[in-house]
């Protein structure tokens, strides 16, 4: 034994479950050997990026910015930045060779929903995007995109306008800066008519967990022509089974973009718009939730309303009109609704909500909407709670009701959006808290965690959620006996025998690390 | 043993492999007790529908009614007709114990694509249809369906009609007699904007093969009300490895209906429509492939062109009225071009193809399109070949050339259509061939089979396929050696140890049965 291996202690590392010291140290030369050490930076808990540092540009990969339990609760053991499909491809069998768990993210800004923290413990942190970040072909005659991961919003949109591809529009989140494949991945959504991300999407690459690497849709068809216009294929349709799940790396994935575009209305309330300009504190004195009166006076304040639909009309002149009318004459029923376009409201002395969600439904990314983190602190964090429901009024105000009860338990304001899908509504909940700050960490999670249950008591689910949340609400989709849990292991076995991809993910566990304390 | 027992003979039925004829008689009578005696056939080849009586609408379950292999080389050994989601519980459970296989179908109309008839020579065919064949649940606000898989195109159209749901329209193939469930299943393709059907489903319930029951997306969340409105649930998105697939059998399927629908257009062939209003006798003496100038004097003889594109426009008047502008200055460009309107065309002395397709277009069902079935005989039956291209000229007409040379050398006329969708071509080629004439049979299979591999050289695959190429076709489907195939088989081993549910189908056969020569 040599000095060096000698002196390796388990203490010196965040280790995984199941490995030592000297062999996570090996798993690590080894992978060193595959990326170069440049691209492989071993985590301590003095690593961990202070807090000061950390934003939405520069982001911590080793643990969630807006972390709500412990900083270090979800903290990663290394982080490795591939190259290539190739170099993903040896480190998956690298980490079966030692037992060492990997979290693939591609930008990492899953923020709200555990950022670039992996679910357990000692994960290695793959990056996927770091250097596989390249637009790898637009098909401008079927408005088509193959991206690798580490592609963001800014980064697709600025690829479009500077290589003659302007007249195809993108999707963008209210963040600019995610990464187009993981937002799709994790089937997050955007609000033109390409919203539901995970649907347009066509093709994929996947690294599985064996290292074996496979195409899908027509992607398995050598020398075809339409991987990235038909999303089936042959057999089976595997692409869902790889979408908030921990059985494959994504390491391409092709995208429908937008030739000729159409609209999705969203439905925000007051303090979301509120928050966007400016922290509580400029509109109230009160350390307390606020009331209904002072939310109508923050309304009048910013000139919105309680309630505030943004939308968009496309296509040729004469059809807008039409369409117009229609829309104009079925709202304008509604007792106190108005109307404003952006060209009517001025711009001084700063731009309006509206003028940004008119870049946001142009397709323009942007950053706008990190405003409204910091309505009660600065550098505030996020928790996101997203239910389903119907599109009925009714399931609207019930679901409303339910999150104002609880946010207003635990000294949180309501702060939510309502996003009409295609036969449903996606209502995502604004819980913002110090991060700073336990007890506020406690609250927020304490509040989630009951939600969660009231919502699931009233028969909503949730679309997808923060790390801390996943065994719980994977407990809640409990249909049978929680026959969809156990088909999900059982997939996980077969596809992931060693259990080194994703543990946790979705509240799907490895045989090897299941019931042995791992859940929260 | 008894005397009964004694004269059990191996040759007196179709038995699958690994099952003497005393287990299986063993296995019917326990699966005769789950579903009925009247519910359970046990096939002989003498049982076998004559050629004479099947038809359409007296559909044989027990082999393919356009065979193109023998007409016994798909029989099955037995038709079980399951009355609940019970039941077929129950028989999986049976078939793991015999290790009798099962090949699930909903309305077995499944014709030019294998019909009823099992991939596995002596499978029971589990009619799924005949008993379970209720509309369970439409929800007029949100305009979607549950489904039971016995619920054809027809009784949902006829239903809606009768039920006070007029306002909802469907979208039908061609043929209304086909399964609303088994149709999205095996990913097939209608007409209007809904014309994609396997993304317009919304929530299954599915049987898995070892007898567990599923529910996917919203389903598996107990009391939640919006099974029939989001499609993904929670977690991994398993919804598509249940099409094309022998990895479940759906029991219930959700489906998005039509509140507001817009268009989808086909390109027709002359000779599709020819054939709709007679047989080729009718229109030439030839018994040779018609020559070019022989199809152009057909094409004006019925009053069409030698390509024709059926589409609706719709939404109220004025818009239309706008669409219809840009439609006819974009597509009157193109030399020799007219436009027909449905209203504009005599009825007399029979309703020509656009007014059969102005039903289509309108979600109403209907059977006319058999009649192109008798092209060159009187009970033709139809091979269907549907490669995937992309949506350029370029590639519609190497299709076609590539197609048209093949029919050529063996004989046959093109018929064919194609079909834009989102992104891409369907090109729906309809081989008829007679199939009381075994070098008719030969041909039509030999074409085929040479078409798959045309067709992958130049990178086109299939969206689906009839039974007899099944293997062939999975086996172009090969990407970096064959890893889709590998892991369809992995997830097959992990969800069906014995291999009972369709083994072949889509390719895939169970780790019991595979390298066993059952691989056509
Ligand atoms: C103010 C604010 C506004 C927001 N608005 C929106 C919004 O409008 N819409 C919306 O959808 N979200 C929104 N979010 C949430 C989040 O910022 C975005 O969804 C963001 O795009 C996700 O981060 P990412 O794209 O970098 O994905 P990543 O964090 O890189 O990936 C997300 C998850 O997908 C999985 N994954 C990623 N890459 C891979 C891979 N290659 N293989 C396998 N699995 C992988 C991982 O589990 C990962 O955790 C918002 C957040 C904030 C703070
Ligand atoms: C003249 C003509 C025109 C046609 N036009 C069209 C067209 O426009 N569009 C089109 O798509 N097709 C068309 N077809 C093909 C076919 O008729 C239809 O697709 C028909 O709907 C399929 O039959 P079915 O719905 O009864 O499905 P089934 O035969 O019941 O099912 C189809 C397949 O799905 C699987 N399956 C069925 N039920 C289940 C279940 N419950 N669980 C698991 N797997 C199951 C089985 O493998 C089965 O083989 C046409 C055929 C002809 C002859």
């Amino acid at each position: 034994m040599s000095p060096a291996q000698e002196s390796i202690k388990d203490a010196d590392f965040i280790l995984p479950p199941d490995v030592d010291a000297k062999s996570f140290v090996a798993a690590m030369d080894e992978m060193r050997k595959v990326v170069g050490s440049e691209n492989l930076e071993i985590i301590t808990a003095a690593k961990m990026m202070p807090d000061s540092d950390g934003h939405y540009f520069n982001l911590p990969r080793e643990h969630d910015l807006f972390y709500c339990l412990e900083k270090d609760t979800f903290l990663a053991s290394a982080v490795i930045v591939p190259g290539s499909v190739e170099d993903v491809s040896a480190i998956v069998k690298l980490a079966n060779k030692y037992l060492v768990p990997l979290w693939p993210i591609s930008r990492g800004r899953n923020l709200g929903y555990g950022g670039a923290a992996p679910r357990l413990r000692g994960s290695v942190v793959l990056d996927m995007g770091g250097r596989m970040n390249k637009v790898l072909n637009i098909d401008d005659e079927h408005a088509t995109a193959l991206l690798e991961p580490g592609v963001s919003y800014f980064s697709l949109y600025g690829y479009l306008q500077n290589n003659g591809h302007k007249h195809l529009w993108i999707d963008s989140p209210d963040l600019g800066g995610g990464s187009v494949v993981g937002n799709a991945l994790d089937r997050g959504a955007g609000y033109t008519p390409y919203g539901e991300h995970f649907s347009m999407h066509c093709g994929m690459e996947v690294v599985l967990p064996n290292g074996e690497i496979i195409r899908t849709g027509m992607g398995s068809l050598p020398e075809n022509n339409t991987w990235q216009l038909f999303q089936y294929g042959y057999g089976p349709y595997p692409d869902g089974i790889f979408s908030q799940s921990n059985f494959g790396i994504v390491t391409k994935l092709g995208i429908w973009l937008m030739p000729d575009p159409g609209n999705a209305p969203t439905i925000r309330n007051t303090l979301i718009d509120a928050a966007v300009y400016a922290q509580k504190a400029e509109y109230s004195l009160s350390k307390e939730v606020l009331t209904e009166t002072e939310v109508d006076e923050i309304a009048k304040k910013i000139g919105v309303g309680r309630w505030n639909i943004y939308g968009a009309l496309y296509g040729p002149e004469p059809m807008r009109k039409l369409q117009w009318e229609v829309i104009r004459s079925t709202l304008m029923t509604v007792p106190g609704a108005s109307f404003q376009f952006a060209a009517d409201v001025e711009k001084e002395p700063k731009a309006k909500v509206l003028h940004m969600r008119e870049e946001t439904l142009k397709g323009i990314p942007n950053t706008y909407e990190l405003g409204w983190l910091d309505w009660t602190c600065k550098n505030g964090s996020l928790l996101g709670f997203s239910p389903i429901s119907p599109v009925t009024g009714a399931d609207a105000s019930r679901q409303y009701e339910m999150v104002k009860r609880r946010f207003h338990e635990f000294g949180f304001d309501y702060i939510g959006t309502f996003v009409v899908g295609w036969r449903e509504l996606h209502h995502i909940v604004c819980l913002t808290f110090d991060k700073t700050d336990p007890d506020s960490r406690r609250r927020a999670h304490r509040c989630i965690e009951l939600l969660i249950d009231d919502a699931a008591k009233l028969g909503y689910g949730e679309y997808r959620t923060h790390t801390a949340f996943m065994d719980q609400i994977a407990s809640v989709y409990n249909w049978n006996n929680n026959s969809t849990l156990r088909f999900n292991e059982t997939l996980k076995d077969a596809l992931d025998p060693n259990g080194i991809l994703a543990p946790g993910k979705s509240g799907i566990w490895p045989k090897r690390l299941r019931n042995r304390g791992f859940e929260i």
